[in-house]
């Protein structure tokens, strides 16, 4: 039996395993991907400290090569089930099972894709799913924010700061934002509302160039020039195979050390519920998840 | 008038820096130290994720390259007050007055000290204040630790598992942390306990070798060979200059957005109260603070 299992190895679960690793835990993290993180699809990253400008598969290769050289168990294995069993920990994989005093779900979130031609070929050229990112990528230039919801709104608002206009483009002819974010949107120059319309395709070579729009009431398609298109039509939390409280979408609700409503169980980075998604609250998570699990499993081992 | 001012140039205020700078936020940080950030003064850090091991001093430059090439105004000046007037805030410092719509405090906070000769010789050579942070390098040493609450005994119980052997150094005969780490620590088969006994000199070359110990009741003098010191007997935060609620000893209580209990000014990294003083949570605390900080801007410009 390990002391310590962490399922995911982005970000938040190798900085877990790292600090799991450093208290002397026997500890291993499972990992479905070749290549584990949100962030390593980003093109490039500016706002991690210590690297003024990286990209997103490098930061998370140094992630890798931090945590290997800490001495951090890397596995390949897709987690089904994650069974409590009090203290002991069942973790149920594709390819056998796995024990453990404590768990720590790192598993990440996906932002949902609007599933239209151009979106996955010019992601991060162009394609975004998140202003605080890549915002600081388009100063000066023309972009489009797609949903009508709170992400949608508050993310139109950081790139009002930055880029030159922003266009809502919004499938019904209301926003769903709270009214506080409505009236500070409506009230920004450089902010203006497509209202009643979907993004059909996104084109551009090397990077986006243009959107193909339809008008949902008319069935009118037009052409728009946009240098950048910045996605908020929902996030999936990877968290099935895991049964603790969580949020209506399935993020985990924890407390602020990282500790899910099942003891020993643990949670860190985008899959838990939180409001900000970055590198920076993900290896924070992490840490604070290692520290909480350590003392869990000390109590475990003298308590008894 | 500045958009927001940030109060300390760590590991924290700049994070805060460099997210507020990608808004677009006119955003000055104050600093008063040549070298600042606690983390400056560690010999090796091997825990914040991308570094597998880098020298403090590296870190915290890094962390000022990445802040001044994203175009972080950093100013020389020691912060007497913050005052606030509602949607302005005054800074008041030894070289002049700065107005902003809102602050960041950043301002750290720092171990007390035994004051006993050799310690400050022997910072990060031997003698730490944080077992999360340099527990590591002592793997199969011996080490003592100084003190009797909860951060003492929290430390020896991590240090349990990397040392081979920790020595508790009290001041009194029985400890201050609660019972269950207390029935921990006496479970622990490598931890000993010198009861009525002070720390009165640290001695080494390089590196910690001895030190030299007084019992309280017979006044008798040892020396004891030891590879590393964790001292624990209390830490205070840099937070005089503000006037928000905090806890008995100083730190500024905050939401998880950073929110002090004044609107419009925040605080972040080791002079919030929490429970980790790392790096890693430092930067995190640094990006929500900013992040809350815009969103706190953003109402005030648009709302009135």
């Amino acid at each position: 039996m390990h002391d310590l299992i962490i399922i995911g190895g982005g970000p938040a679960g190798l900085t877990a395993g790292i600090y799991a690793v450093r208290y002397g835990l026997d500890t291993l993290v499972l990992e479905k991907n070749v290549i584990p993180g949100q962030i390593s699809t980003a093109d490039t990253v500016e706002n991690y400290p210590g690297f003024s400008s990286i990209s997103g598969m490098e930061l998370m290769q140094k992630f890798r090569d931090h945590a290997e050289h800490t001495g951090v168990r890397i596995q390949s294995a897709d987690v089904k089930i994650v069974r409590d069993e009090g203290n002991k920990k069942v973790v149920i994989t594709d390819d056998g099972e796995y024990e453990a005093l404590a768990v720590i779900i790192a598993t990440g979130a996906n932002p949902k894709r609007l599933g239209v031609p151009g979106e996955d070929k010019l992601l991060a050229k162009g394609v975004s799913y998140c202003a605080t990112c890549d915002g600081p990528f388009f100063g000066g230039q023309e972009v489009i924010v797609v949903g009508g919801g709170e992400s949608a709104v508050t993310d139109a608002l950081i790139l009002s700061g930055i880029a030159s206009r922003v266009y809502v483009v919004h499938r019904r002819d209301e926003l769903r934002a709270c009214s506080i974010l409505q009236k500070r949107a409506f009230g920004t120059e450089n902010i203006s509302f497509i209202w009643d319309t979907v993004v059909q395709e996104i084109k551009g070579d090397e990077l986006v160039e243009k959107v193909v729009l339809k008008n949902m009431k008319t069935g009118e398609l037009t052409e728009m020039n946009v240098d950048g298109i910045f996605i908020y039509v929902g996030i999936n939390p990877n968290t099935t195979m895991v049964d603790v409280d969580k949020t209506d979408v399935g993020f985990i609700k924890t407390n602020d050390r990282m500790e899910s409503s099942v003891r020993g169980i643990f949670a860190a980075g985008d899959c838990r519920r939180t409001s900000v998604w970055q590198v920076v609250t993900a290896v924070s998570d992490g840490a604070v998840a290692a520290i909480s699990a350590h003392e869990y499993i000390t109590s475990i081992k003298y308590d008894q």
